[in-house]
This record gives structure tokens, C-alpha cells and sequence, in this order.
């Protein structure tokens, strides 16, 4: 039996739109053999009663497509899902599944993929390489897609972060979510952040954390995003009073982040206590980094 | 007699448009002492005919806003200019002159001010950190600007990079620059700067130069600036069709350089060709990155 376990990710990491994604130590575990015919797909855990548990299940469709692509083929499949990642919260959940699916089937069949090639695959299900990047390889993933090439760099998550997860225990609809971004930005907010990402990425690289707190805030997505939820638009306003200036909206929500290391305690309890105003339910997580990726 | 060395810089560098700086291995010197009275100021070197010797100059002008910052002032001043960064081509000759200017006033007092307090005013009488910051400290520093406080990370710049900086005999207005920047930009443009600057300050970062052809494109300032000279279009068009993709304007030029190393000698050739076809004069300097700034 082949056992894969895989981080959860947060993408869009402040201004890092598109480009910055982040593995954390949340994890779904699949366990994957091959039987004699047909296909049994077990699910436990978190939102186990949306997952699919037939053909259109992502970690199977995500297998299938690895079997196309090397060409051998199990004669039948159990697949059991542990899942500990929300759905459709911002967290990585799909490219969970994806790079999950990739790589059990992979090890199923004996390696025949490279780790590139097992990126390159999760990159055209996902579509983007934002989250599959650093659920496959753990730790920070700066990326880029161009003409359908993915370039990228990783470097691993500073030991001392942490991330405050706030999860709502409401979903934000991913159309939604894409529908409100903007056709054009003033130059200006372009500008802001092309700076602050640039600033975030070197000080998470060379772990001057101290820098963070000036690089975090976007102009790109979170200011048009953040109104589709009133929790979310109060959330940001008042963190902005309060000077809280380490958060952000991870993927394209409804889940929040915020980063915190030692000098930075009380204001994270602050943080959570703001979120613990807000009139839904939100379940407060404190996450480090993930530096294994999917093993 | 007090002594300064001052790198050129290069700012804006590809997509890093108004945050990444990277200091050169051309400098220029500065000799300067405290007579009985008086002001005195030679000049030898490139562009001297064009430099000041009275009051307007920019080396003298910044030393007396140092005299001012710590209320100490010389009796009269002797101040030598040795010139090797050409003026106006995008290569910081300003910013050497004004760090040049306040080091050298600094050391003259006794250092009294610490280096975060020379940036600062270096800052403060240039309007932005994009050259000041790696003429003062040396290496590639990507910087941030908000509301008055700026915010910085410095690296080493990798020691095998070269800088093919193509210079050409004519100036380019900084007027005219600024003003073909356009007020707003579509989002995808927004959205691929900030990718590529990331992903270049961790290639940069990391030393995986083998990233940087995928990570220098620019849309925010580059495809307006370059209108503004025929061989500046003539120049980038062509060298995109020879997948010449580490061309990047220098600050807002008309400077062009052309990263290199290693494995890329005979790509840098044919930008050296591709330059020396153009009508005007261009001189090429093959420089590396300086990693010790202001000495």
C-alpha cells in the first residue's frame, strides 16, 4: 500500500499575487493500492461528506491523468482520504488532492516521473502553479507562468514563523471571487506592489521578519475581494487601525492569515480577538511552516 | 584630506520597477578637506564640462545638508571630483554625488550620523532609494517606499554576474521619462510584474541565474520608455526575436544592460553586436556588482 501526505498551501501571500505560495503544516494523508478490479474510495475527516466519492473524485481524476501520462494502468483502485485541509477555503485543498493524486499514482507505478514532471502535471490540472508548487515541494514557491512555462524558485519557510489561520465556516464562491478583480489598476497601485513583494520575498529569504510587517499589504486583490464578505471588509479595516499589519487574505479567501513570530505574540492574540468578534463561527488555527512538501 | 569611493547604480532593474537597485563596479572618488575659508571644487574626469564648481553642486550641496543635519560646519571646504559615472544615462550618477556628498561630510565631522541616518537624508534629498540605498551599501537592495519610511532588504550580488552596460552618447530627459508613464494598467500587467520581480529577487537572492531569462520582462515602465528613442525600440524588438531575454533600461535610462555569466557569453556577443549596429554611439562596459558600496 502507498501512503502520500500533503501540506495544505497558501497562495497570493499579500502582494505576492499569482506568484508567492507557502506550504504549511496542515495535512491530508491519501492511501492508495492497487485490487483486483473497479474502484472503492473511502473519505475521513474535515467536509468528508462533500467530497465525491465516485469517478469525479479530484484525487482520482488527478491519479488517472498520471496513468495517461506514463501510460501503465492499475487493473482496480482503492483510494482512502484522510482530510484534515477545509474546502474551498483559500487553503489548498484542490491542489492538495491534485499533487496527492499525482504522486500516489506515480508511486503506485514505480517513480516512473520526475519531481518536474510530476510539477509540470499538477500545473496543467490546477491551472496555475501557486499552490500545487509548494504542496509538492514544501516551504516557499516564488512562481511565474509564462507561454505555459512555469519558472520557479524555493526556499524554506523561516522555523519561527507562524501562521494564524482564521478559517469562517462559510465558502466564498471561486467565481465570485474572480469576477470582482478589476480590468485595470492605477499605476500607482501596481507599482506598490511590485515594491512590497519584491521586499516580502527578500525578507522571508534572508529571514529579516522584521520586515515583513512593511510588506505585506496588496492594492491588486484583497481591496475588491474583502467586500464580498462584511466579516472580511470589518476584519481588514479595524486590523488596519489597530496596526496589524501582518495580514492577508490567503488564495482568494474566505480564509485570513496572520504572521507571527516571537516579538510579535500579544499582537496576534489581538489579532485573534478581533476575528473572535466577527458574528460567524471562525476557527482559529496556529500552523509553522512546512518544509517536507508531499512525501 | 578625506576619501570616498561611490559605485554607479543601476535602479528599476527589469521588472523591479521603483524597489531594485544594484550597485556597479564603476565609481566614482572624492577627495575632500576643510581650508581657512571659502569654496573650492575641481572636477577631472568624464562629463566634467557639464558638472557645477559653485554652490549648485550636487557633491557640495549634499554635504552642506549633512553640515545642516548635524548643526557642525566646516570653516571653507576643498572638495575633488574624480568622474567615471557618465550623467543622465540612468546609472546614478546623482545618487553617487549625494551619498558621495553626505559620507564625505560625515566622515569629515567624525561620523557622527550611522549609516541608517546617511540613507535616510540620502533618502530624503534624492526622493527615493532606488539608487542611494546600493550606492551607499553595496550589493542588490530592494527597497520600499511608504509613507515616508523606507523599507529595505540588502544581498550580496552573486559574483559571476556581468553587467553588459551599453551607454549611448546622448541623453534622455528626465522629464520626458516620467511623463510617458501611463496613470492606470491592465490588471495582467500588474499582475506579471509582480511575478517576475519576484521571481528575480530569489533568483538573484538563491544565485539560480539560470531563472533570471524567464524573470526580466517589465510592462510598467520599459514599452513607454523605449519610444522615446528609435534605437531604444530598434534595440529591445530585436533582441526579443533573439530570445535575448536579459536586456533590461537601466533606472529610466537610456542606459541598457545586459545580464550575463558563464554560460551566457555568446548571447552577451550578439547584444554586443546588435548595439553596434545602431546609428549613434554606444560605449560598452562590461562591469560586475559591487559589494562593498560607499568606502
Amino acid at each position: 500500500m502507498i501512503k502520500v501526505t500533503v501540506p495544505a498551501t497558501t497562495a497570493n501571500v499579500g502582494p505576492g499575487f499569482d506568484c508567492l505560495g507557502i506550504a504549511l503544516s496542515l495535512y491530508n494523508e491519501i492511501e492508495v493500492e492497487e485490487i483486483e478490479e473497479g474502484l472503492l474510495i473511502e473519505v475521513e475527516g474535515r467536509d468528508q461528506e462533500k467530497i465525491e466519492k465516485n469517478k469525479n473524485n479530484l484525487i482520482y481524476q488527478s491519479m488517472l491523468k498520471t496513468f495517461d501520462k506514463i501510460d501503465r494502468y492499475p487493473k482496480g483502485l482503492r483510494i482512502k482520504q484522510y482530510n484534515n485541509i477545509p474546502l474551498a477555503r483559500g487553503l489548498g485543498s484542490s491542489a492538495a488532492c491534485i499533487v496527492g493524486g499525482i504522486v500516489a499514482a506515480n508511486k503506485l507505478m514505480g517513480n516512473l516521473l520526475s519531481q518536474e514532471e510530476v510539477l509540470e502535471l499538477a500545473v496543467e490540472i490546477e491551472g496555475h502553479p501557486d499552490n500545487v508548487a509548494p504542496a509538492l515541494l514544501g516551504g516557499v514557491v516564488v512562481s511565474c507562468q509564462d507561454e505555459g512555462k512555469t519558472s520557479y524558485v524555493r526556499f524554506p519557510v523561516h522555523e519561527t514563523l507562524k501562521f494564524i489561520v482564521a478559517i469562517p465556516e462559510v465558502e466564498l464562491s471561486t467565481k465570485a471571487s474572480r469576477g470582482v478583480l478589476p480590468e485595470s489598476v492605477p499605476f500607482r497601485d501596481a507599482v506598490k506592489n511590485v515594491g512590497k513583494s519584491s521586499l516580502l520575498v527578500a525578507a522571508l529569504m534572508s529571514g529579516e521578519l522584521e520586515k515583513i510587517p512593511y510588506a505585506l499589504q496588496d492594492c491588486l486583490h484583497q481591496p475588491y475581494r474583502t467586500k464580498l464578505m462584511a466579516s472580511l471588509e470589518t476584519i481588514f479595516s479595524k486590523a488596519e487601525k489597530l496596526d496589524l499589519n501582518q495580514l492577508f487574505l490567503s488564495g482568494a479567501g474566505p480564509s485570513i492569515i496572520y504572521l507571527s513570530w516571537k516579538q510579535e505574540e500579544e499582537r496576534a492574540r489581538t489579532f485573534i480577538n478581533l476575528v473572535n468578534t466577527m458574528p460567524e463561527q471562525w476557527n482559529i488555527k496556529t500552523l509553522q511552516g512546512d518544509n517536507k512538501g508531499t512525501s
